[in-house]
């Protein structure tokens, strides 16, 4: 038999896989494979992978990485591949290692304020059974309702209600992760508080797989927030929106939300669901706070929208109009989608920089002949300038493209970050070492080499190894 | 001139630090030197420093590390020296790098809600800057009149009010670090949210000084709550008191403040200060709100205490009032004290183990025949045992020691950490071994020496090398 670590092609990776794994588990049909090789990312470059695992217990994970440092054979995790920068995307040769078998919740605890659970728990999963017993789960995704656990902390996801709860690095508390060697190792606590070594958890939120296999996450819950009460402000200029935005967080509100769409936003959902929004609209604001008697602090956040210069405020009534209003931001993605593919970007820049942004965004758009239309956590100054081109168009998808880029630049240059929630992957690698500058990417490449010297974790994504 | 490489003795030292260093910056009078060799923790071993440097730029923290480079001499950095596990202690023939001069708070931003400083800042110091914004930086460790936020950064403090605002880790958006070797990291960001990357920030906080030396930090703050109201509940019993807390938290309160006093430090601040508490008092818990109107929940919480077997519950009156409470609180450490000389534990264990943890305690106390008294941050299950001894009895002193591993050792058993907010430093490395295990050990490994392959960042602290 020939020596081990000299194997290297497609069959000797399955050979060695399925020594260890049952029926099942290993997917080596290559169509079938290959229908795993993407996330959502559009314009991101996928590989052929060699197999994929379908993972169902810490064990198979600890072979599969026994296996690819035997071979020197990359490994790519994965969730539910809803992420939008390529991080799940298959490299050549790789072995796809899915762990959404493994998505049990294993404990809720009230008194704690914890839930235990596999990394294949899906989000709104978790949160109805969180809701069971008065509690939540709240970083909420846009794909909450399909995305895994384990992809949010891979990723570090956000979504609507982080301007008031924050995000999933938040509320991770201890990780089991099996590292590059298929050791097993075992960070952080279930005690509220910690500072007992390096803060390892964190590190492997956002890692996105180049660290190592996220394999069990315990959780931090918090009690269900009362329902939240929202109002819609409309602007003419992107300037009163910003104003207003600054005003409500400088008076000290904290909402529970606080969403921004542009006019072209607007425009597209109104066209697709005939809302009958007034054409001046240069910017929608919609504003929830959800402390127990919302009125008052909701009719302040109104009047600080109205002195900014809001042509229009209407608070809702109830907590079911609320969530009517909030039903029309959440078609501002498809109702876009309409109008051509589209790639979401993910700046955030400083909260009192959002109105540049949006400036600068319709620039960047009239520059490169493209449409962008931009949603926007406004109270996190978190933007999704959405670029729509026709992929059957190599040009404007060429245009798309420097679009993109030109948006992450101008966030840079505003003092901002490249991605707030999405991640890097592989769509914005190279971006990341703009923003890290040559020291960042230096300590990065050296981390990455203490958990993963022989480079299979994930390879390209995130940081040039 | 002897290859620099060579150099070793302080005298080379010192000559190689003044070789950069404007007057008044170096310390080198040994008597003055060793008077920084320490924090405040007891039983805990110093070295003799080769000299302190009190670094006023960016800069000269880059000399000396540059310095300590070329001569592979050890550099300890320090703050205000508050500290309770020995994590500023002089090793022999360090450097000591004071960061207490570099105390400009050079920016209050109440739209992006960051201030930026200098680790030097005095905690009591930034929270009154933002208070002129109606903003607050939360953490508010015992110390916060002295402590400066680079030592927070270093331990990881936490405080108080922890239980609903969070530890120091949650406040730190971005930093500037002097590597090893004099480069300058930037890590982080100044936007509320940002997944760019490796969380290097996070890594930082609670590393002690063992993988760079922080020498600038942006820092989220929040608005100023209302006052708090409190109440005092006193029971009869562990098992009462571990039933309050657990009912309170599972019927989804989030109390600003939730601490609780043991028989023990009951009786010493009763003494102290003279307060008539009742005398079968075996613990008692300081509950406060802070919401717009806190009547209504401190009341409910009053009752939750009583269902759990309260034989008194006193609510305040008002915000003044719940002051005086709080102030009871502040007298527990002086108070305890008194008694003899008193090392702080900081166990934190799962909220629902608090009675196990206080019975535990008290078990140990006897089996060393030593007095402990036990204050908590009951909300977050962070207990703060205080073993008290007799300095000049080293039978005693050498019981006391016992009796503190003992108690790291029934929280690790109780499925907690040796540490919730002090630090491990070198008081607690053993013990951060044995919560760590081996394969955390290596990870914890595998960090230090992809920042700090030479060695000379406070070494010995945290983790063995």
């Amino acid at each position: 038999m020939a020596e081990v670590a000299d194997m290297r092609g497609p069959e000797d990776t399955i050979a060695a896989l399925r020594d260890g794994l049952p029926d099942g588990v290993l997917v080596t049909d290559p169509d079938v494979a290959a229908s795993y090789a993407h996330d959502m990312a559009n314009l991101c470059a996928a590989g052929r992978p060699a197999a994929v695992v379908l993972a169902e217990t810490v064990e198979q994970v600890q072979h599969v990485m026994r296996v690819a440092t035997r071979l020197r054979v990359p490994v790519v995790p994965q969730g539910a591949r809803t992420g939008l920068s390529g991080g799940a995307n298959a490299v050549d040769g790789c072995i796809l290692l899915s762990l959404v078998r493994m998505d049990r919740i294993l404990e809720i605890d009230p008194v704690d304020r914890v839930a235990v659970v596999e990394p294949g728990v899906v989000n709104a999963d978790l949160s109805k059974a969180a809701g069971e017993f008065g509690l939540t789960y709240p970083p909420d995704p846009s794909s909450w309702e399909t995305c895994t656990i384990g992809g949010n902390i891979g990723t570090g996801a956000g979504g609507l209600c982080c301007v008031k709860y924050g995000v999933t690095a938040e509320y991770v508390l201890g990780l089991d992760v099996v590292l590059a060697d298929g050791e097993l190792l075992r960070t952080g606590r279930r005690t509220a508080k910690g500072v007992a070594g390096y803060d390892l958890t964190r590190l492997f939120v956002g890692a996105e797989g180049t660290l190592g296999v996220v394999v069990r996450a315990t959780l931090a819950l918090r009690p269900t927030p009362p329902p939240a009460l929202a109002l819609v402000a409309q602007f003419d200029s992107t300037a009163a929106v910003g104003r207003a935005v600054a005003a409500v967080t400088a008076a000290g509100h904290v909402p529970s939300l606080m969403e921004l769409m542009d006019a072209t936003t607007v425009r597209a959902v109104n066209d697709l669901a005939n809302m009958g929004l007034p054409a001046q609209t240069a910017a929608l604001l919609m504003v929830a706070v959800d402390t127990p008697d919302p009125g008052p602090e909701l009719a302040a956040i109104g009047r600080l929208c109205e002195e900014a210069g809001a042509f229009e405020v209407l608070a809702a009534d109830d907590a079911e109009q609320s969530a009517m209003f909030l039903a029309a931001r959440r078609l501002a993605l498809p109702a876009l989608e309409r109008l051509g593919t589209g790639m979401i970007d993910d700046v955030a820049v400083p909260r009192s920089r959002l109105a540049d942004m949006l400036d600068g965004v319709a620039r960047i758009a009239e520059e490169h002949d493209t449409v962008i239309g931009v949603c926007a956590h406004a109270g996190d100054g978190n933007t999704h300038p959405i670029v729509i081109f026709d992929a059957a168009d190599p040009a404007a998808a060429e245009r798309a493209s420097a679009a993109f880029g030109a948006i992450m630049g101008l966030g840079l240059a505003l003092g901002g970050t490249i991605t707030g929630e999405h991640g890097v992957g592989s769509l914005k690698r190279d971006w990341l070492a703009r923003e890290l500058g040559p020291v960042g990417v230096r300590v990065h490449q050296a981390v990455k080499a203490a958990f993963d010297p022989l480079g299979i974790l994930n390879p390209g994504k995130v940081i040039a190894s």
